[in-house]
């Protein structure tokens, strides 16, 4: 793993995805949330997913230039199509229409079919949150986990994020999957021969397991069991039903489908801060509630109380002073891009 | 335990209601909410409740006669002052003044601030199904529970919901408190005098107890660690922060505080189906994907995948038939309130 400056990344992938067919100002879009994914600690949402989008569009099953279709047939609600287009593009088109409806209307929601893996949520939250507003967001995403008793992949990890702006320099940033780990946990595993924990996953027969490779060849569990699938279902029928897009299993998979579209669905609702109430009392309150919070008396053994959203600050602080951290097969990966579509890398 | 015919107890409790001060008309709905709690073997957010309720009112901490103020600045944004009424009743008032802004603009939210303890989330959201909407509720409550990593309680167990209407004849009915058990389990258990499993909770010390009394005097534990609590969060900012109710410790204890109002807040999200979708098409899609749901391959000693809101419909279905279970110390309860008030009791 090497550091690189956040804006050098930005660039190189800005310049990997217009070579690859992304309008310019689109690819702007794409980098900024991928390089904001690794600056925040989500390097599983950052530019290690680059070369996937672009394998897809070369492809074919991502359209690097695919016009959003937008219906706007009640005053607040949008439905949108993306055409298979690449998430987090079509996402922010999306996000773009619907602040000025929220802003009239004070509340506004959207939903958008057609589309594929489109980052880390907390991308989205925080920009509204930016402008004082609260989006809340979910999303479908390829099977990787049961209904409660089941032994087979049905929902995606369905995760559920929002973020709340604060006067403390960094919104609360709320951003969950609805398994109790994720995938890549169990694959690092595997890799290491390391056992799992048991209640991460449940192997091919549906047994619980603490063998990483058996897992992989199962599924991921809810978190919470019951409650867990209950949420799970919930982002399923915003996100999914709702949006006209697919639905449990019928969602193709982001890596194994390379012969088909995704068509997840995206599910975004959002509220102006100032609607209801003056937007310095809110910040006020939630301040006021964050000191509380961490003013908590603590459990043996912690050294401090955080909210959700202080930590993924503090790394960004980090990242944008030394540098993104870049695995080596990711770094490997963008060489290889950089390569076939004559982009200088990383090291040039 | 017995059990009772629902018309009945739904009587009862409107009488006693009425006796205590409450408006015909809204006691009505009081009645028909803890009503359908039981029905639907919500016991804890029953008529279990009504005595609590009538001791608040006549110690002065609920106005039985509060009227609802209600702000509606911006198109799709009701913010409303239950003004200390009963829970159950402003909120009602505040659907039905939320339904026409959702079938006018699609989606249409509220927030809620000076109110009480509710009752169970999915009858505000399965009366919202009914209407082929979908409504997405969350309330603050009592410090139930701390902040990942505290010994103290802080959120109220901060429940999250939302129905769906189905072809099925019950609706998807999600409903779940964000702490590991639902705070009623442990009241319940404290009536009854039983122990509760170890895990549910710490004393007021912050060990792990298994007695309910104990319990009830500290704190129950986020589900999935840090993700409950990042959702109880959630739910605390939507409900406590931007209604402008009281926020984490502030909220005052139902039981415990009878000098005090509660000032719990409320956020409701309404979504107008039809603005998405046929409704007819929305619930061909939601069908397929419960039918999918329930062919899925089961885990070994499973014998049915449930979807949420099948068993509670299973639940309803027996108790029309045979009376919904009141427990003894609810009978008492409710004897001594038929005493007080002159009300002919469930036996008379």
């Amino acid at each position: 793993m090497r550091r690189f400056d956040p804006e050098v990344v930005r660039r190189l992938v800005r310049q990997i995805a217009e070579a690859a067919g992304v309008l310019a100002v689109d690819a702007q879009v794409l980098a900024d949330s991928l390089v904001d994914a690794d600056l925040h600690g989500a390097s599983t949402h950052g530019v290690s997913r680059l070369n996937i989008y672009v394998r897809r569009i070369q492809e074919g099953v991502i359209d690097p230039r695919a016009k959003l279709r937008v219906e706007h047939i009640k005053p607040a609600v949008l439905r949108a199509d993306a055409r298979s287009g690449l998430g987090q593009v079509q996402a922010m088109k999306v996000l773009h229409r619907l602040y000025p409806l929220a802003r009239e209307l004070g509340a506004a929601s959207a939903t958008i079919r057609n589309s594929q893996h489109f980052g880390a949520l907390a991308y989205y939250c925080n920009q509204a949150a930016a402008r004082d507003m609260v989006l809340l967001a979910t999303t479908n995403a390829e099977p990787a986990m049961p209904p409660h008793g089941g032994s087979e992949a049905f929902f995606g990890t369905n995760p559920v994020a929002a973020s709340f702006p604060t006067g403390k320099g960094y919104p609360i940033r709320i951003d969950l999957a609805t398994s109790l780990v994720a995938r890549g946990n169990i694959i690092a595993a595997a890799k290491k021969g390391e056992s799992i924990p048991p209640g991460w996953a449940i192997d091919a027969a549906g047994e619980p397991t603490t063998d990483a490779a058996a897992a992989l060849a199962g599924a991921v569990l809810p978190m919470a069991g019951h409650k867990g699938y209950a949420l799970a279902l919930m982002v399923e029928t915003l996100s999914g039903v709702l949006s006209g897009a697919a639905i449990g299993r019928s969602v193709g998979s982001m890596y194994k489908d390379m012969d088909r579209k995704q068509n997840v669905g995206h599910f975004f609702c959002l509220l102006d801060i100032a609607a209801h109430m003056e937007v310095s009392r809110f910040k006020e309150r939630i301040d006021a509630m964050i000191d509380e919070i961490k003013r908590s008396r603590r459990r043996p053994g912690v050294e401090e109380i955080l909210v959700p959203g202080e930590l993924e600050h503090r790394t960004a602080i980090r990242n944008r002073r030394e540098g993104i951290p870049i695995d080596e097969p990711t770094l490997g990966e963008l060489e290889t891009l950089c390569g076939e579509y004559g982009v200088s890398g990383l090291a040039g």
